[in-house]
């Protein structure tokens, strides 16, 4: 069962794992953000796709991003050159990046270094780039508009977000590899990873949506899993910049930007958010309660084969 | 006493560090090839000029190159992801090369990153490239150009060399802290590096023969050091590379090189070479025969006080 999953970083990736595990070999596509990729250093990072790819290898970090067993020693380099060094790149991972910029500078399609890379780290599935065009993910402040990264590691999430926006979106195009995994995709997954600045630089592709759309006209489901639980983001800041943002930071409030979208036919929420349940069934939802915490990697796979049932299932 | 070195890589680099530390902090003002220069990995590096630069900050690695204490992490997530790592670069001096490129890429000067670069490393001398305009030694052998990096470190100097080119020369300029460094010299030193791969390029910069001749006019004395020693080359291939080019692989074809650009007003040649002294002579040089082997700290002084004594002395 072919299946196309959109993801951010690490909770997005938890849940490709458990995708990647369900499901035959080769039989999983998945469509990272670019939205918070940056340029440091002269090296051109790729969080999210990092994320889920070394994730999907086996070699993640403890805290679910960077490499397992990492060393620090470019860092203290660089911090002993006077850098700042607030964007931590362990050694091996800045390999990763001296590939991907070495070959992105000889003219190669970001997509094409991403499946060379996942080849390389000998990853089942494909990780594909949302697109081969910059987009960066922005923030405004009270203190004005802040590189996503900035905001994100630098500043800690601190700062109130009052706006996002994804510059370079109008311009970027689908690429040839997405259009073709939507065209043979049987199911399409949105991964519980931040609904505004993760899945939303995915759908701000123009064409993405349609590309969904399309597949849906063909019978194929689309499920969404909730990445707030109980009113809090599982990670990172979803939970308070929906807040600040005028949205209501709960599975109900991520249920309602899907369905604004007309992504999904159905969303799984946790079953400590079982009281929501009827409220995104009025939007038009098929709504699947479960456990939606992947605290391990057998809850991955679990969590997985709810999703892989529920785009089977016609409520 | 303001003085000028003109400097390949580890030889350079110790003749540069017995007179840095024989000289008043600030005198000593080193120009280094930039001939070996290569782009490898998305990296600029600058291998001769970075080796001076460790060794003046006294953290050179025990070869006399590369930095001291050195870990290999990037290198081997290069080599997991298959890419060629014959030239090897060691963590920390990642850090450095990360730093240059980035400014580089940010629009710096090559000169203004250097001079950066050394501060923040507590060099107390100046470390110049050449030129600020890119220039690419390029040796023929029997198969053809090869790029120098390529037959000195991949080919490890195994073919002959038949022919060598600066590619990029004609179009060079000196630079603005080069031409300053020889209107303020008050003595200048062509170190016992390489004479056709080192010196060779640093001389091929327009306008470099005529700032050192311009010094001299004024009074300014030039004293050369061979770097073959009992028609051995102490370090690197100069030996072969002259004997193949057809030219004496001895201190007196040293010699010779450098009396056919009217560059130097004396030579140091080893006491080894003592019988070549005569004929050193006859191309109008003045000869000092001394310890040219450097083989610890204080042989490097003592041979910097020799150069020293020697840009001071009419014969």
């Amino acid at each position: 069962m072919r299946v196309v999953c959109l993801a951010g970083g690490v909770g997005g990736a938890k849940l490709a794992d458990g995708l990647q595990r369900a499901l035959a070999p080769g039989e999983l596509t998945v469509i990272a953000n670019t939205g918070d990729d940056l340029e440091r250093h002269s090296l051109m990072i790729c969080p999210d796709q990092d994320t889920v790819m070394y994730t999907l290898a086996g070699v993640a970090g403890p805290e679910g991003w960077g490499l397992a067993g990492e060393t620090w020693h470019v860092m203290d380099g660089l911090t002993g050159l006077g850098e700042g060094t607030w964007f931590r790149l362990g050694d091996k991972d800045i390999a990763t990046h001296l590939y991907r910029t070495e070959r992105l500078r000889r003219g190669k399609r970001p997509t094409e270094v991403a499946v060379e890379l996942s080849r390389a780290l000998g990853v089942p599935s494909r990780v594909l780039p949302m697109t081969d065009e910059p987009v960066r993910t922005r923030v405004r402040s009270d203190d004005g508009w802040l590189d996503f990264q900035d905001y994100f590691v630098r500043l800690r999430q601190a700062p109130d977000v009052l706006e996002v926006r994804f510059e370079g979106a109008e311009q970027a195009k689908l690429t040839p590899e997405v259009a073709e995994a939507f065209r043979t995709a049987e199911a399409i997954v949105v991964a519980p990873s931040n609904p505004i600045v993760s899945i939303g630089p995915i759908l701000a592709v123009p064409g993405m949506l349609e590309a969904i759309a399309e597949a849906r006209r063909r019978g194929v489901r689309a499920v969404g899993v909730s990445g707030i639980v109980g009113g809090k983001a599982l990670r990172g800041p979803a939970d308070r910049m929906m807040a600040s943002l005028g949205e209501e930071a709960t599975a109900l409030g991520v249920a309602r930007r899907y369905a604004a979208s007309q992504l999904l036919d159905a969303f799984l929420i946790d079953r400590l958010d079982e009281s929501l349940a009827e409220d995104v069934r009025s939007l038009g939802l098929e709504v699947v309660v479960t456990d939606t915490v992947m605290t391990d990697a057998s809850a991955r796979v679990r969590l997985a084969r709810d999703v892989l049932a529920a785009t089977k299932a016609q409520a």
